[in-house]
């Protein structure tokens, strides 16, 4: 089985977009306020929405079950205050525990969170709550930047975050640590704010001892850990000047990087740095980079080629593609097994 | 020749981070504010400071010239106003002037700029002028981000920044882009931030047109480039996306990368994946990460050893090491010519 840990529902009906412009107005002007009741998607339009799309490039690309949430650059936390994340996170976790019922041997859940700058981290856990209890999800993403390229909350490691971490150790869940769209100009939101987010959380628990407070957490670092395992030995030394013990026991009982890196070159310096038990399979289909290679002629972010063409044996690659995601996400693999997977 | 174009001066005599403490005071209390006269550093003491550091280990590693400025994580633009850096600057490069002078064969100056938050990015041309026609200087350092980690300037590609390029245009030199340290608790200055903005300031310019404008225009990232060249698919795939040329015709006539990547597989993914054109050697040694790195034996930062043992051929090697800088840094290539190199 090739489990798929990085999916985002990228091509949700328009209806859901139209909505979400509406609630933009309503911020300045309540009386353009939508109802949650004011959306209305079919379950033949998010089939369809699904079938001619995610689902069909992973029968092509021979993927079989993607863990599935919210589309990363539309979570925006920055936009509105926390009663508007809170609205429109609702709906796009529900809209994911639709496609998971209507799919439910191809998707899986994870939830977004209704994360909202300045505001404490515990008023997510109602919403972290109902999506693991009634939805079935198997873990969550969590934005370290809600302000959206401003940086204006505290480093993962700082105690404000902890009550999220009491409940994924609690649900023993673990999180993407996945920013959403820049509004600093500065950064572009695919092209740097992800890649610079994803080096920052690792700087962040390395320079920590976060992983002693929560030996049991674990954070998935996506888009192939950013910058990180191309400056290994950089954060090696790192680490060794600030007299921390080896990254492997320091931080790779609790730190997982996705294969979304999307060239050869880059899967084969990941596959040769990181140890295999902290690689899992991803692709983020249908996400920042949707175009052909034109030096290869196939899609970038058809990622299972590279690792095909990686130098992984065929017991490493059943790690990447299913063993570790099973041991990272044990929800996961307790609904597999209750199917007899 | 090897021609290492990342030096900073980390090793300088301490009375000037003694004098730089007083000019933080003075900022406060005007009272405090030391003279420039303050700082007495002897020729005897600069010579140590670097005969026992930076030229002791260029000659065990086998390195022989040094592009030198300021070392980066003092340049703290954010401390101040435009005064403060103003005369911080000064002091800074006066100090790499004399060690060119001092060792006219193994050290040439790269300036550091007065930048300041939110000030006319023109107010660095006289220092830059000075730098380049006194102290004969051969490049400059800018700084995408002087508020240190808060990313308040607009990005590189802004016509803000052009009065500075056209002064690059006109001496003919070309800007490593450095950022200096993080005031934001979110960023570790040498483990993300550092890595952050070489990656963003690559996206800046991937998405503008701003060697349309200034078509002569040279910027080397330095770190290898922060997580680009990992993500060198991703890249392209973005590019394409925007409908922007091929990478090699749209960025890599202006945009060079250095190799202050420190250890093996990233060396060899740098020089696989980037043209080699575009790669200049380069340590910054005693720098961010100074110690031995135990799975080898040998310094982190001894970068020459990673190029050594790539896959590179002699004639690319000498391409990396000195035919790349010489055309980078032509105020260089005319320096070493006017001594018979």
């Amino acid at each position: 089985m090739i489990i798929d840990c990085h999916g985002h529902y990228t091509t949700a009906p328009k209806a859901l977009e139209e909505w979400r412009i509406k609630q933009f107005a309503g911020i300045k002007d309540p009386a353009q306020k939508p109802k949650v009741s004011d959306l209305s998607i079919t379950d033949a339009a998010l089939r369809e929405s699904i079938e001619t799309n995610q689902l069909k490039l992973m029968k092509q690309r021979g993927s079989d079950l993607t863990v599935f949430s919210p589309r990363a650059s539309f979570m925006a936390h920055h936009i509105g205050d926390f009663d508007v994340s809170s609205t429109w996170s609702a709906i796009c976790n529900e809209l994911c525990y639709r496609v998971s019922q209507l799919f439910p041997d191809h998707f899986i859940g994870a939830a977004m969170l209704p994360q909202s700058p300045g505001v404490d981290p515990k008023t997510c856990i109602p919403e972290l709550e109902k999506c693991i209890k009634q939805y079935g999800f198997v873990g969550i993403n969590l934005n370290p930047d809600p302000s959206g390229g401003h940086w204006t909350s505290p480093p993962l490691s700082d105690r404000n975050w902890y009550p999220i971490y009491e409940k994924m150790v609690e649900y023993d869940i673990p999180a993407m640590v996945h920013v959403s769209t820049s509004c600093n100009a500065c950064f572009h939101t695919t092209g740097a704010h992800y890649l610079n987010a994803d080096t920052t959380a690792f700087m962040q628990c390395l320079t920590s001892d976060l992983f002693k407070d929560f030996p049991s957490l674990r954070f998935v670092i996506p888009h192939g850990g950013g910058a990180v395992p191309y400056h290994w030995g950089r954060f090696r030394g790192l680490a060794q000047e600030l007299k921390k013990p080896l990254l492997k026991e320091h931080l790779l009982k609790n730190i997982f990087f996705d294969t979304c890196v999307y060239h050869q070159p880059g899967i084969d310096l990941l596959t040769r740095v990181i140890p295999v038990e902290n690689i899992l399979f991803a692709s983020e289909m249908i996400g920042a980079v949707r175009g052909i290679d034109p030096e290869t002629g196939q899609y970038y972010d058809d990622t299972k080629r590279y690792i095909e063409a990686s130098a992984l044996s065929a017991e490493d690659r059943y790690k990447v593609y299913e063993g570790n995601a099973r041991r990272v996400f044990p929800r996961l693999d307790q609904a597999l097994k209750a199917k007899g997977h």
